[in-house]
């Protein structure tokens, strides 16, 4: 079975944003088990909808359209769908009645311009609007269907998981399941890892199930994609477990962890098996690992927080580092020192160097250095990166998590 | 004249990447003057290459194509543009040259799978790679062209704004021009901002040009899209002024900037105008803020640093805080004062509240209070903030910011 993502917005193609929903909606395709070969975007443009939703029934058997369901009337979705189901627009009571309530829920009284979005083609089944004030719809066309859900991406994933995926895995019935899994790996580049794993791909390409491919992925390192297909969900994952194995053999702790485990999460946990809290000394990363470190849910269990010390005053003042260059490997260690005694953590964690664009200290841009500071030990690790200013910066925070990770796992012995 | 962006890698219909290339790429387009109407995204797939780019050659003049251009066996992207143009691939000896000596300047010698990159479709043009390994190509196909980058963010931006953006310009000669200006604004929500300006849409909806268009775009606020059509960009330019004036009456000081005036640069033009250094105190936002003010290059001159207090201890103990309650204006102004104080900055700016997903100190997910320490007096105000963790950090980091950004022209003038 294919599906494809069609995405509808002008601020899309005139590039004003960066869609994220279609990435979304195909990671849940392929969850699914539901090929997906293109994605579209499109103006808001009636007539531009409708051909290319008609570009994309002429290759897949179904369609997720995301977006242009709003209440303004640049928002044509529903529009375009009924031209290409050829049915008449009618007026649905109980999403009018919806959308009442969630503006009295809000204290005011609904705009006028908000009965559009009770409009919709008839013989479309409605997706019940749960945040949000646009439904979405499920457009039967022959053995083809046609999805619309709305562009605000929370209101879109809840209304994709709740009745899309539900939907197309019912169509999608006994057919083959494809499945894959992300193994994430740090430490070093895409032809050095493919070099590490020649042999096994070529082992592969003369069975090619399942198969590997690379995906450089910036700060979240590369990443090894799985991918295998077989009749049943249960199968699809034996294939994967064995293949996961085998690259773990290989490529030992430069493997981070697969899918959702980020760096962040394997930190967590292995702090939060240890009994350890982290506290932070950042430069040239400016914050970003502790953003990072803070963006999930419970963090605070293992999280204390850190010093951002972009000038060398709060270095030197804060954070107890001798004078002298601030881009050093003794700086680097006093900060993993300081970090840990000024938010009264277990672990330290520091990073001081050149994000450019200008050199600093005589030190070339890209010139990193990272502390950590665990038991009674103070290590210091000297790295070189490339890249613009933004991607010495990411790139930077990535390699001194991973460098914690690395001392972390080293004392778990 | 219309152009298209056709991104290729099996990674994006998969999701496990988001796509950031071709919104940088569209905006490149509506900046010179071409019409852009849609966006595929299609996998590393010869047959569906070829497929996709007939499909967008059939309703547009240019398409630009970005990425598998690499050297492993599914880049593909060549092959499928030779059978497009129905000719063969040749070998390019500079091309083959200038890969082998960026291999020579890192001190590796050159993998055998790079050779691919050399080949090119008979008849397209090389655009010379300079900063990765794969060349850039224009493929004239009749009255239209094919443009092909590489998919690696800063190898493709290079080349676009070097060669393909100056090839479309002189195709596209003395056709209108479009024009668009991007007014930032914060402070007010989709809605409201409409109600605002309802008279001015209005009037524009009646001789339409320029036109208004919204876009919402989470921490970056809600933006107000000017679009300008003119015989030329003078011209153009001239509505576009007259219309951002116009928004500018009615918004006020809710207009942040415009294009590329983001709150991190208004701020450093602020703070830099005052001759003023900024501290942080950063409690729920974790560091976001201080990621945020250290991104771009030269925020050293304005930025010293910050803490990131996610442990109430380090509230107390660092910055002092008053025992008590974290999450009040107390606590707020406490770390303002003691930001500043910490890192010996001229203005602090403080965040604490509840990104979620549980309560805290009795107050709700979404409470959070901002406090600013400027000259001698400390201000705090409380906010409401609505969606998933996520979302409140990013919300509450822009709303501080906002904040800062009115006390400093209040402060000004």
């Amino acid at each position: 079975m294919r599906a494809e993502v069609l995405a509808v917005g002008t601020e899309l193609v005139l590039g004003d944003v960066v869609d994220t929903n279609s990435a979304w909606i195909a990671r849940r395709l392929a969850g699914a088990g539901v090929d997906s070969h293109f994605q579209t975007k499109v103006g808001d443009n009636v007539e531009r909808i409708e051909a290319a939703l008609r570009t994309a029934l002429a290759r897949s058997d179904a369609v997720v359209v995301c977006g242009g369901l709003g209440p303004t009337p640049d928002d044509v979705t529903r529009e375009a769908l009924a031209r290409v189901m050829d049915v008449a627009m009618v007026r649905d009571d109980e999403v009018l009645e919806r959308i009442r309530r969630r503006f009295e829920e809000r204290g005011r009284p609904m705009p006028p311009s908000n009965e559009r979005q009770a409009e919709v083609p008839e013989g479309a089944v409605v997706i019940e609007q749960r945040r949000g004030t646009a439904p979405g719809l499920i457009c039967p066309l022959g053995d083809q269907v046609v999805y619309a859900v709305p562009g605000v991406p929370h209101e879109m994933s809840e209304m994709v998981d709740r009745a899309v995926v539900p939907d197309l895995e019912q169509r999608r019935g006994g057919r083959a399941v494809i499945a894959s899994r992300v193994v994430r790996t740090w430490g070093e580049d895409e032809s050095a890892l493919a070099e590490r794993l020649a042999p096994r791909i070529e082992a592969l390409d003369r069975s090619p199930n399942p198969t590997l491919a690379f995906l450089a992925s910036g700060m979240e390192g590369i990443k090894v994609r799985i991918t295998a297909k077989a009749a049943t969900a249960a199968e699809a994952d034996a294939l994967l477990d064995a293949e996961e194995a085998e690259l773990r053999a290989i490529l030992g702790r430069r493997v981070l962890g697969v899918d959702e485990e980020t760096m962040e999460s394997v930190l967590a946990a292995l702090l939060g098996d240890a009994g350890l809290t982290l506290g932070l000394a950042e430069s040239m990363t400016g914050g970003l690992i502790a953003a990072r470190c803070s963006e999930a849910p419970g963090s605070s269990a293992w999280f204390r927080g850190g010093v951002v010390s972009y000038a060398s005053e709060v270095k030197f003042d804060l954070l107890g580092v001798p004078e002298g260059p601030v881009v050093s490997e003794r700086a680097a260690a006093a900060m993993a020192s300081g970090a840990r005694r000024c938010v009264g953590a277990d672990v330290g964690l520091s990073v001081t160097g050149v994000a450019g664009p200008q050199t600093q200290d005589g030190m070339p841009v890209g010139t990193v250095f990272v502390g950590v500071a665990l038991g009674d030990d103070v290590g210091t690790t000297q790295l070189r990166l490339g890249g613009d200013r933004t991607a010495i910066r990411r790139t930077a925070s990535s390699a001194a998590l991973d460098e914690l990770r690395q001392r972390l796992l080293d004392h778990a012995g």
